[in-house]
């Protein structure tokens, strides 16, 4: 089942940034396993930001290994936190800036934010916007020192901050001393078992019931391991094969599986 | 009970960045453990900073691990320094600057001290307004040479400097020779006693009588060890569960505490 | 047989990068053992990136070692992609460019295939862009970014895009981390068979028959390694000894072979 | 007995940079132990660099760890040089100047001292001046290659020129290839001996004689090893507990000593 | 005898840059062991260039070690290519560029060549082009990106174009990328016989017969090995000793022999 | 005896750097042992540089460890070469320049000279021209390149360069390639033997001939090294010691010469 889904969406805050964070969540949100556990902790941190007895701002970041999902369910919490202004900071919009460009554009919406009484700000791949690269290994400075006075500064007194950010190196954030402004840290795993699978199957509807049943079979002596988005792409190469025999295509897609190493058959 | 609380707070200074200061003691001063007496011998350097027969210059730095509240107490001296001029160098006031950029503020401000007979700069994060971060490592030249020249050089014949500083790495600042610039260091430390933990959640009023008793009993057999910052962070997320029933607040925070490494039970 | 030949080329697309594209594939495609069932697969990404029940972008990496052919296939797939916009990247034009104007003029091109509905770009040598050099190692980091964040985001509701990129460092582009920006990707073998060999110097038609037949003839007991490109390359030297006698033609061209390493007689 | 102190000061030259140079005696000089013989020694070179049979171009280097006395006597040296032109190379004045800027003021000061017919020119902390620091290591080219240039090239015929430095690192100036444009280095020692720590208690007058004793007494089994700058400095938190008693006030200098690595007991 | 000596030029292209090869032809071309064959395999790739058939680039690089006589062998090559438009790059007008302004020329003078039918392109000391030292090792990113693309990338349709390199670090050029982009490469060799020994002595004239034959006995137990530039340079020391004894001529003329490293005696 | 001496100067060219040259002669040239031979050497290049049967283009490079006079000794060959146009490049010009206006410079220089038929250049410490420091190692990459291409392209044809250049770094200007530029490399060794300190002593006439049989006679037993210009520094310190007595005058000097490690004793 969908916990949210793009056709039955209802834009839950009047902030400028909704399509923004809608782009993030092009397939909705499959329950799958522990995806409700993660949603609620998610939102109980989203409430403690909106309460007036705790501190002033809550920085909220969420991590997992490339195409876990990750970036979705972020986006989903902020879409989510019924806060008045939402605003998504964006590597796309600073292509080819200065560092000291970028952090003014950055600067600028913590300011704009500040003027709101709640405001939330969604950072996606915070080691990315950073200019992050293992080979060197390099980073903006000036970005660095940036992102580490904006998560650590109170806003001003009578204004709350929720900043929701994600990352796919955590340690890296670890190393470069930014864990520590984080209130909490949530981890977004990979799929694991065949019931999750057959879930994320079932709700993709790129295979029929008895389809998925036959991949189902074919997958079940061994281990899976895959993330969401990775799951969900493999299944649009099956979109393209529609006249195709069922057969073949529940072939072609466990043979897609194992390439890929989505599915290790034991041995 | 508290050394200093937000509410009954006594403005002691006309300088103009009284409100900046208070931005760090946003929880008051508790009055746990070694904190009076840190804040003595803090105040008798502020005192010799005063007095007109010795050295024109003084600088104090307090260091701490992260959360250990290393900022609040520091900004509580400057604020309790009654310096009729004090100035707090922000690096949110700084963010995407050049190196040059910020040399010039920073210089500019202690012109402005120099005016005044008996000034106080306060400078948060000293290894981040130099823009260190160890991977790399990497920190702003520039910024090093000016604060090494502005720490070492007198003030002009007549007028008096106290330069309050904090550092989360005392050893970079060894290694980079800025520690000799320093009249005194002072370290703050981590709580490391059930007693002080007890202090710490009687004076936060997140919980009742009661459930810090049922706390304190299930801690007993254990070390703890955290920053009072992190400490009061984590009773928020009580603050939010006010409808809930005691025993699984008391549970859930007992386990928030094991979770977060602040509490380890003997083997 | 050719799959595609320069002489009898029937422009598919309007676009304006058509020469461009034409200039990659000097000699046609040679219709050689793994030859169309490389383009196969091809278009069938290609007809999956059309599709409108799959991601709005699909982006496609073809790999290879220098001289085998990669660039040659991957515009003969843009070029049969039938959409109706199609941009080359090309590095010829942004000699001497700094950093910044690079991101620009990319991310333009971008922003100018987000008006089409479905539109197609062609990035060829990606490494190279990104100006990577293995002494150092060096590369851009603004350029990286810029192309994480272009191949990353989706392009606007209602858009489709395809990006094929081709590589000759497909690990330099994993260690970066921009492989998991890739719906797929596609690795062009060297000629490692005889009788390849023998089809790539027949449709060449710089050599007679029977001078074919006597230079495999002397190749037979050996191994054979080479990219369809160099092997065309040293064929060329061959259409300058016009007059020369048949012989000593065949000889200095399995001398060729052997000195440039493409043929290694069995000991 | 004090060589130089503030109080009876006859400004020897009627250059601009007198109170410069005095900013750099604060405390006067006391002749404990070696001083007299290394200012003696710092002055037969002055004379030298004044004889019009010697070279036209004297460097003379003063070496010192911190806090050793080394600025207070190159600057008294400098004062008492009888020199028409003194000019003190200040880094204060030169906080945020980029690299050139750099170069261009202090080969201005260079220029203005070659005008006058026997010309001193004071550079405090010469590595500092470079901007060098150990982490890296780190230091500004052209200012190095600056130093080398005005350090090695002659006046103009029929001026003299006598440049006198300060340093704390005479290894890095030696592997920087400075060092032998000097004509002469000389070393100032730490105070390491009961006596000499007498006499620095007596001049400095922060305690009375039998406090003197009383604290002599406690340290006379083991070892001193002091800059004269860090134990004048210790002494001025005496200052400050007026009212005290006598008894604590000597307890708590001598805590303080052994606290601060001054004073090491024997075992 | 010679191929070519400066005094018979007959100028074979009315292209601009004659004078600027005719500068690397010095001493004209002596033509000693395997200078002819290579002056011929050269002349190949240049008639195959010329050649419509072939591919529209020809890339040909010329690799020696230092005084091998490298250049003139390349400028002689290109001398001779009878080629409409022939433009030497060369680094002595581009001194003090920066890299940009560098790509920028340079990719101006392959754009000018694209305009002729039939041009080339002589381009001296490729790494030294690139700024490549070895210390660091360094070189201009920009200047190899641009070398990269302008080798890489073909005419416009229609157009021929021929581009000869020198170059002394071989495998630089390997290890970062730029040799797969030479369609050929020739290496000259130093002279190792004493037959070419010689040769030399006797073209160039600075000995008289019974002087070479008197060197040629002194030197026939040993190896010599030695580029053809260094030879004639020490052929120059000799000249200026006119006057001088023939006997002590022919002694000085082996010591120097000696000395250099050019000949080493038999043990 | 002098080879050539200050006072009775003829000055032998009309160009307008001799001054510039004389001051690196401040103390004439004392013959002391290998010195006539070298300057015979040099002498020799110089003409051989200007004779019309030679290369038009001739580097000299003089190299020795600091203060072995090398600078005095190769601007003692320029200024006695009698081209009409001397020029000397002086680092003390460039102070603060950036890499790009160093080489505009002294491009500029060269160029100049290029105008005159005979064309003398001096550069003092080349690799302190190049910005080179062993920490790092860091150089001047435009200025290094802009010396590679000015020392290895020919003047017009009918003009002639010689390019004088000293060096106290033989092996940093191999590493980076330079060496090979030079036509020759004469090397100027340190003082070894105890006739030539008398000559020099005695030449300096800062001590009486009964002095100096003493000091001879003190140092007898043992070895001594020693650049002349170091040798004659230490002398200066004796010019102050005008009125001291002769025994005391010997004894101060013979302990500064092993201070200062000129002269070792035998064990
Ligand atoms: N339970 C789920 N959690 C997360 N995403 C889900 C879930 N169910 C479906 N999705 C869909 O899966 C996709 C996850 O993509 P997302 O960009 O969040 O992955 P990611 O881990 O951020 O990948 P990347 O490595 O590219 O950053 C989205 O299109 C989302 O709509
Ligand atoms: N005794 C105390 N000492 C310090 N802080 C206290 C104390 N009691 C309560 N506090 C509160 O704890 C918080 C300490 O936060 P502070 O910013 O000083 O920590 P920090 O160690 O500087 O953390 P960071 O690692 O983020 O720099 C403040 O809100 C302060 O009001
Ligand atoms: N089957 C084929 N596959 C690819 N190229 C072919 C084939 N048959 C002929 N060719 C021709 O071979 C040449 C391949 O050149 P291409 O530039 O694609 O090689 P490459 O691997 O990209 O080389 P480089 O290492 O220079 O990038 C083209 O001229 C193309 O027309
Ligand atoms: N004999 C002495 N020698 C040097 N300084 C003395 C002496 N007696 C008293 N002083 C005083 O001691 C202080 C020495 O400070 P100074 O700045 O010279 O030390 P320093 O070694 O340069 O320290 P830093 O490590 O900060 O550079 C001055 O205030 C000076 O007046
Ligand atoms: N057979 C020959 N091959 C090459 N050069 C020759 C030959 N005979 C005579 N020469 C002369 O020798 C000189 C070779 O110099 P050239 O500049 O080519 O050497 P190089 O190897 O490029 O040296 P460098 O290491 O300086 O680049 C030229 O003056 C040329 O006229
Ligand atoms: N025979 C000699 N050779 C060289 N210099 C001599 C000789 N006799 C006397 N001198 C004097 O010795 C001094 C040598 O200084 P010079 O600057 O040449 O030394 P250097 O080796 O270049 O030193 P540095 O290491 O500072 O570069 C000059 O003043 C020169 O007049
Ligand atoms: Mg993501
Ligand atoms: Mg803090
Ligand atoms: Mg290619
Ligand atoms: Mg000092
Ligand atoms: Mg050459
Ligand atoms: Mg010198």
């Amino acid at each position: 089942d969908f916990i949210y889904s793009l056709e039955n969406d209802i834009k839950p805050s009047l902030g400028m940034n909704d399509e923004a964070l809608s782009k993030f969540i092009e397939r909705g949100i499959i329950n799958w396993g522990p995806t409700r556990e993660l949603v609620e902790k998610g939102l109980m941190f989203v409430k403690q930001a909106r309460s007036p007895e705790t501190s002033s701002r809550l920085c909220l970041l969420l991590e997992g290994a490339p195409t876990a999902g990750t970036s979705a369910l972020a986006a989903y919490l902020a879409k989510n936190s019924d806060f008045p202004f939402i605003k998504v900071i964006n590597s796309r919009e600073m292509v080819g800036f200065m560092e000291s460009s970028k952090c003014f554009r950055i600067n600028k919406i913590f300011d704009d934010a500040y003027r709101s009484e709640l405001s939330c700000i969604f950072m996606n791949d915070l080691e990315h916007l950073m200019g992050y690269s293992p080979i060197g290994p390099r980073y903006q400075s000036l970005v660095l020192d940036a992102m580490y006075s904006l998560l650590s500064s109170s806003p001003p007194s009578g204004r709350k901050l929720l900043v929701i950010c994600t990352t796919k190196r955590r340690s890296v954030l670890a190393e470069l001393g930014l864990l520590s402004a984080f209130t909490a840290v949530i981890r977004v795993p990979y799929i694991a078992h065949q019931k999750d699978i057959r879930l994320v199957l079932e709700e993709s509807q790129a295979l029929s019931p008895e389809e998925i049943d036959a991949v189902m079979n074919h997958i079940s002596h061994g281990s899976v391991f895959v993330g969401v988005k990775k799951l969900l792409g493999l299944l649009d190469s099956l979109r393209v094969m529609k006249g195709v025999d069922s057969h073949k295509r529940v072939a072609a897609f466990v043979n897609l599986l194992e390439d890929e190493g989505v599915f290790t058959p034991q041995l």
